[in-house]
């Protein structure tokens, strides 16, 4: 099965996969990254959001500008010339919760789903920056891959 | 409550909050990410693990690289000269889990969280990328901070 | 006078200059950005501002990450431990002007003038990206050092 | 009108444009960047580019480079695979003016107007640093696009 | 003669070739950088690497991810979406030499020399950084190409 | 013997040492790189660089640049504050070499070779990107550190 893993060549040593010979086609992922506090920190970034936006704008700028350095995080992933790339952040206070969604979008030979994930990820890691402050137990519950589409299959989360 | 929110100003903008005036001290921080998957998974990472050990050192590495980078991708994160990032990696094949724990230490007027978190972040999903190709419903399902001395209070998960 | 240029060695060969034995200081500088448009224009970037922040936000996220790059962007800057970074942006819609001030504070054994610089260089570099759809003539008219202190001598733009 | 500020979503929030669907052309962009300062200044650089050209020439390397790091430094730019970068520099020691030139050229799906921006702006930068060891009223008191073709439509400044 | 030096102009000033009227081609290259130690230093990083591979793990990760960093390093090098990147390192304990190779392969209009060349110097460099505590006298003492493909005209070492 | 491999725990993991308890203390390495090259390649670059200097220009600001980002391309070295970074370049037009001689010097709590040494391989990667075009047997025959001072013990290359 260990040959299952692509990324890791017949002797088990990681490797960056050939995708010379794959096709360039328009490729899509989304990824959701959960951020859970007490309802009063949600609170806090839903109030802080209201007159100027900086909690989540920062977090979304933050995801956007990981996703174009995902290659350089990411040791087996490709450099991609991403097309799109957008992070929404949205409080529910009273179940504080932070919900991170971001999306990915390149014309090349493989996909953006690493590109998503790290979006989503240091958008969390921000929310959790600027409220650590306040509140010390905060926790990423959830990062994961929503759907994907443009390789060799498509994929959604729990269909 | 939202001026609680040490990032942003008297109005609501993100700032990188002044450390001038606090003291350096020898601090040290401690995250977790949990990596969950099917045990079939688990038991790949393991086996390939075995004769050359490369998903797990991959994402040791990852996690060490980005733990160097936070101030980078954390946007209102200060840069600082740490002293130690290590980062370990284990694989409970039966329960389907990688765990990865992080630890950062530094001597500098603020502290290293967000490095830990960042390191332990970057780890799952560096080992999420290197199993994808054998299961795609990978989830990172906590990250988390586990301890945290030398700043202004000390702090412990769960206690 | 060549001799004067201290990034220039005797040959007139550029060098990173030595900063060992200088003393450790708290060094703080501010430099100021302005960007000049037509009054629509700004008031564009003041209306979309309204609701939920986000041309001044990202141009001061952009600006504050900037600043914490200086030496990777400027070849014989040194690298250095940011105490503070902040970066203000102004719309005075009526003049068609946005104003960024930066500000760069470190403890350090050289100054911060450069990450101040850098900081407000490309907030306005991003406010120009952010409004380039809607006119093409946006002009950077001004980028200047205003303050500094803590170094051998102190200075004030205009004093 | 905030509605044609392309970067940002209907909600006001700063994104990345969607290019996907936008043709490969041939791009090319070439901006400028004045830095003012005394003529015995500039005299200096003249006379230390003489033997060596390094501080013209470590300006030129500065600019090439930040161009090449355009979409790291500019949130909601696009990574592109550059086809082309030149920063020319010049001295007019009389007048205290150093101008920067700086041309990008790429084949992709959108345009290089900000990687020349940038490139102009660090290598100005570049220049200001090299000299406010001499001079500490430089000032980079203009940095504006010159031209674009390729796009949807061109631009020459003036015409 | 001069002129023929490609990254210099008419001026003798550095220039990123334009490469846009190129061709997109896929290209590969393989460099080599050897390593020199003591046999006992060879054979402690062998007996370290039996339980966990760590050491050549570390310099193949490390040599992947400065490839994909070409550009950023070398100034005059173009941005490449890069298709594949790998890194080998072999110990050869009684002759005290760890030979790294890299290959690296693209799809695009200019070729990968100096990504597979940068790959192997940053490689043997992390050897060189994880056995300077058991010996100070190692030497990479010989890095080089070692065949190329796709571009103008192929190359292969001592043919 | 594996166990003196400092950046082995004890299972044989990669990790990067802790330094918190060492003393902060001036440190200085000088690394070398030699280029070799036929004469009449050394010559190109010697007559290249009479009039505008910049292909050992732009070697030398690579190999400064290089120094400063040492702690992302190597993996378990520390990110440090660099007090001073020179990097010089030589060419024996007659024998075909080009001697790069870099020099990092730090006061911090581990020691500078790797920046050094880094620096000297960027550069020398760079001398060899930029006359590549008119020979491509060109070969890095030796990166070796020279002389490091202020740590536990000091060392001198041969002596």
């Amino acid at each position: 099965m260990a040959d299952q893993l692509t990324h890791l060549d017949e002797r088990g040593q990681a490797r960056m996969v050939d995708v010379g010979a794959k096709d360039v086609t328009q490729r899509r992922a989304v990824a959701r990254a959960l951020v859970r506090m007490t309802p009063a920190t949600a609170a806090a970034i839903a109030a802080g959001n209201a007159p100027k936006g900086d909690v989540l704008a920062t977090a979304r700028i933050a995801g956007i500008q990981a996703a174009k350095r995902t290659s350089e995080l990411i040791p087996l992933c490709h450099p991609l010339p991403l097309d799109k790339v957008t992070v929404d952040a949205e409080v529910d206070a009273a179940a504080g919760v932070v919900t991170i969604t971001a999306e990915a979008r390149v014309t090349a030979r493989t996909g953006v789903e690493m590109e998503a994930l790290t979006a989503a990820s240091v958008a969390a890691l921000t929310v959790y920056d600027m409220v650590k402050g306040i509140e010390r137990g905060v926790e990423i519950s959830s990062v994961a891959l929503l759907e994907k589409t443009g390789g060799k299959s498509d994929y959604a989360r729990g269909s």
